[in-house]
């Protein structure tokens, strides 16, 4: 068996994130939404290959990011993996660059230019994402301004990297491309560790994810003590407390989706596939 | 949303087939074997890609399908897609010649060549594929010998459609190169006619198509006799007269996979993706 190319673990590491199962309020292999199937997670990670391959190549994040944004868009659930592609594409071009660990993912991002930070803030044009509002004085940077913000963020000569730093304390995907990503790095140590299909494994690292932080993307569609409802409940599960199942079929019903968490874990089933996952 | 190039709907409509639940004996969103997960077939689907744009990008399609199932072999799970290649490669060089019919089909296969052949046999050397003993007088042709049979291949002066021929009347894929993708292409109007999720009406299109013949994978594997009960199960199934999801449980414990259907599901997703498939 030849190893599996660079964008070819970024893309698995896709499709198997939303094949993990139970994933308390994320679409997975046996919840869905009405509007926002497991089919359409399976086309946007079809679609987004060719914004993983140009990562893969070296071309600049920013542009290749935009590129797996347009084309995971070209299906009709509208967002299914905004933030995962955001975490995924630094992660590709460094280990692209034979430098996949924590100091070399922080080296690549620290690199990235106003141009990247210009097609991250053109990537919003093509999909709606939910986000909040700016803080005070961010708003000529408010994302959902597309690339009516280019001016402003040349003005401010803000690097993609300096984008994520404004926001990194109120998203998790942010904090991550601050850090080094941290959590990203440490969730591949446990897929690693376990054994079993990866299906479950996913699974099981989403849910102690869940359980240690609150979910950036709960804050963001509902609110903090939502966010802080999910992460007990989370806890609960590993505790032996409540059912997984259970849980999952209730954050469906309430349309709470902790996105950032799975985000987090599509990007470590990528490091693990690289250093040697075996699917 | 842009159109979605022809190598993607065909790597999508792999991910649509294994997505379909129930689909009874074949691995689903719901059921898998110990050795041979839901999770591989992701996989398969990922590394089929680049043989599936060497396809779309005008290719001979031996070689392409060669890559194609070289990539598809690059998990641990064994055969996934071989014969779901088998009908797509023809298909996809079809559809990006922009002549995407049932004559238009004919006619590429028709012109494969002795070195697609050849290339069809080598790729029987990247996995194992369960076939039966050949006829008398075709041991020298016995695709477990992969290359080694391409001189007799070339004395013979066989294309690949000739190979086909040999086969079409114990092999259900081979039977489709000759006839023009009939079932592949009158499957595909009955998932454009339905309505929900695809991977639903995939569902339902396999059972239909399983009620209609004897899926020549089991006969393979098991035996005519098997086949026929195979099938009369599928028509109950139809009839409202045995439920679905039991079935499928029993086939998944009795071992029995029908394989080739789901292979000509997998190329009439694909045809009705390029005919407007909404996914």
């Amino acid at each position: 068996m030849t190893e599996r190319p660079v964008a070819e673990n970024a893309q698995l590491a896709l499709l198997l994130e939303v094949s993990g199962t139970p994933k308390p309020g994320n679409v997975d292999r046996e919840r869905e939404y009405d509007d926002l199937r497991f089919e359409h997670f399976m086309a946007g990670a079809v679609g987004a290959r060719s914004g993983l391959d140009r990562a893969a190549e070296g071309d600049p994040i920013g542009p290749a990011f935009e590129t797996a944004i347009e084309g995971m868009a070209g299906q009709s659930g509208g967002n299914t993996q905004f933030g995962a592609l955001l975490v995924l594409t630094p992660l590709v071009a460094t280990a692209a660059d034979g430098r996949l660990s924590p100091s070399g993912a922080d080296a690549v991002v620290r690199e990235t230019t106003v141009e990247d930070a210009a097609a991250f803030y053109r990537a919003f044009e093509h999909v709606d994402v939910a986000v909040d509002d700016p803080p005070d004085g961010l708003e000529p940077l408010d994302v959902r301004r597309g690339s009516g913000a280019i001016p402003e963020l040349r003005e401010r000569e803000m690097t993609l990297f300096d984008v994520m730093e404004s926001s990194a304390d109120v998203d998790g995907v942010a904090a991550e491309w601050v850090s080094g990503f941290e959590r990203v790095f440490e969730a591949s140590e446990r897929l690693l560790d376990g054994s079993g299909p990866v299906a479950d494994r996913a699974s099981d690292v989403f849910l102690e994810l869940l359980a240690a932080e609150p979910d950036t993307f709960v804050v963001t569609r509902q609110d903090r003590e939502t966010a802080e409802e999910v992460q007990e409940r989370a806890q609960a599960v590993l505790d032996g407390d409540e059912d997984a199942t259970n849980l999952a079929e209730e954050f469906v019903r309430r349309d709470i989706n902790p996105g950032t968490t799975a985000d987090i874990v599509a990007g470590a089933l990528f490091v693990a596939l690289e250093r040697g996952l075996d699917v």
